[in-house]
């Protein structure tokens, strides 16, 4: 990757990335719902690895080439494949621990989000050291737990630590759908912005950054994460807990009627809170 | 208690319980003000107990009869016997054990304030998973410093996680009353919403997450309580201190004070702060 | 200091001080632009050293005598005195360790910002035990970072707990300003209010803390610092980070172009986001 010539780099499967100057802006284009899958995952990782080698990058910027979707969650069909793809960056076989990398590298993360940010969506956006979202169409939603699991990527860890007790436990008990000004005052994100000015606003905070030096953001980035980052046992024992619940029959039933009720397509995800309240009529008591 | 057969539950003195479900709606009713005295301490340790001991029970919302009081406060004439009835929860003698027990569990609490939610009866609330108050009518007040001694039941503890080191200094050492909009902006509970609303929200809230797994509610609450609840050593810190306040003269002369000027009267709680105020140039300096 | 017989106390050269009953009315009078130097930090360490040693002295208050500055920033000119200055109060030669002496007495500190607050400054008011803006003027600045440095006296650590790591991140790597609206909604600050009302909103507020018995104020700072206040050993980690950093040739040069246009000067300052910004392009790519 040679950014310092500009222009688009177009290695990538599902990200379309453009250099400018020290600034990388990374477009996730892995239709037809920006599904986090294995594809997605080895771009990620691809993409982080060389960025961290070039020391003329300093910030990466993150946006959805999908207006509806900025990632919609895991793809709950390939979790092993994931893993797999995942530990290459570091590893260690979860996506909370790929995302974890980012959080502590070098590198300074800003995620621009416009559409829907749930579940892994919203792990990947909170291991972002900063989120700004667009106020009319961004949606977040951490809903594992309607699933009778844990968010599996750190998820947990983050909106606890960010939103207090009380919001923490409403977002993830609730399972459901928030706006971006009530994600705003939860502390879920940085802030909710026009969307007629998040992009020009981002932009132009990526190139205010990239232009300080970069000893300030790595010591700066070493000690606010010695407060606020979860630790690498915390994200992993979130990892085993979720995949502990994943071999459950009762996450194997409601998978299987999510999938049948439109789970992973992206007309019935539009209004996903809907959705995984409506199966659970579906499920048999006792799973 | 079974509660599967719906309709209300008639065996407490100060609770009135109705079962819907997996909910348990239960309206506190101690009149004249909701004051948090023996019996109502013994009501609330049965439910609690028989609550967790039946699995058709997720859900517990909390809620008042009184629209003025939602729990005024400890009633400081029987701090003994408060103790003791806490005690029969867990064996701890302290109201902070017996609420942190309900934070522990792995039932969900939503709290539904209307009225005034002063010293312990804000420390009910932050012990709850969650908290939505009425915009026009919720006040905030853990007003214990005015005394000279701290909140006695885990209030600091929670204040502090929850707003930082400024806002919780603040609402102890004025001692002021908040209302529900400020209490919203300085995260001592979720949301404040319009009276009108209030409790169908909640109503609608605490089944949608009844309809979820279990399993996955008690993780999720494990998880985020490592990180957020109080230990056991600070509540009982706490706890410890708060008593030895409150066996100085200062506090003695100050609560004898605060009596004679309508401390515990519904009518001159109603502005208590300044009560609280007033109360301090009757006292002696050299207390 | 008599502060029993009221009025002012004439004896420092940089602060201003009025005392009412228990409270100490702080003036910080600095000109021309209220930079923390020797002088200031001397006549601190005294005021501070007065107040805890008068126990009739409760609740000390900071205001400026200058409406565009509370307090610009340090003296780059002075760091090493300055360190020596700060010494004077505990031994420790750190800014960051006389502010944690601050937030660790018993004194109840109040900042009444108006006008700008940065790195240092801001340090300062996070110090205090509550902080209140003026909505119309009040500015903040955390900029250390755009000069290749982490805040050396203890910003990064109060910024990471009061709003969490992305908030944290976003106010450091970006060394913007921030008005005091956003500054609230980050909770840089207890509240901003209106301009007009915020002086008797603070005097009101300090007379009602100091009103009430010292006793209460003591333990509840003493439990809320054991949560929230950032360790002496961290404090004292970030004043080594920062120290090594101003060693460097990179922050070298930055300040010396920082002064040739206009850094520590009151005009220039006035929009110092955009002279840290500026500054970069002259600086050599190589250090």
């Amino acid at each position: 990757m040679n950014i310092t010539s500009g222009g688009e780099i177009a290695e990538f499967k599902t990200l379309k990335v453009i250099t400018e100057g020290a600034v990388l802006f990374v477009e996730i284009a892995a239709p037809p719902m920006n599904l986090l899958g294995p594809e997605l995952i080895r771009d990620l990782v691809s993409l982080i690895q060389r960025a961290e080698a070039d020391n003329s990058v300093q910030v990466l910027v993150f946006k959805s080439a999908d207006p509806d979707y900025f990632i919609s969650h895991v793809d709950v069909t390939s979790i092993k494949e994931n893993r797999e793809a995942a530990a290459k960056l570091n590893g260690d076989p979860s996506i909370g621990q790929m995302l974890r990398h980012l959080s502590a590298s070098r590198l300074v993360s800003i995620a621009q989000i416009e559409g829907r940010v749930r579940g892994v969506g919203s792990e990947f956006i909170l291991a972002c050291d900063m989120c700004f979202a667009a106020r009319e169409s961004a949606i977040f939603g951490q809903f594992e737990p309607s699933f009778g699991v844990i968010p599996g990527a750190g998820g947990a860890q983050h909106l606890a630590r960010l939103m207090g007790r009380g919001r923490a436990l409403e977002v993830m008990l609730s399972a459901h759908d928030y706006n971006a000004d009530l994600a705003e005052r939860y502390g879920w994100i940085n802030r909710a912005l026009p969307a007629a000015e998040l992009g020009e606003f981002v932009k132009s905070l990526a190139h205010r950054i990239a232009r300080f030096p970069a000893a300030g953001h790595a010591t700066v980035k070493e000690r606010v994460n010695a407060i606020c980052l979860p630790s690498s046992d915390d994200i992993r024992r979130d990892s085993d807990l979720f995949l502990e619940g994943t071999r459950t029959n009762q996450f194997k039933q409601l998978t299987q009627i999510a999938m049948e009720n439109g789970f992973q397509t992206r007309a019935a995800e539009m209004n996903l809170a809907g959705l995984v309240y409506h199966i659970q009529g579906k499920r048999t008591s006792e799973v």
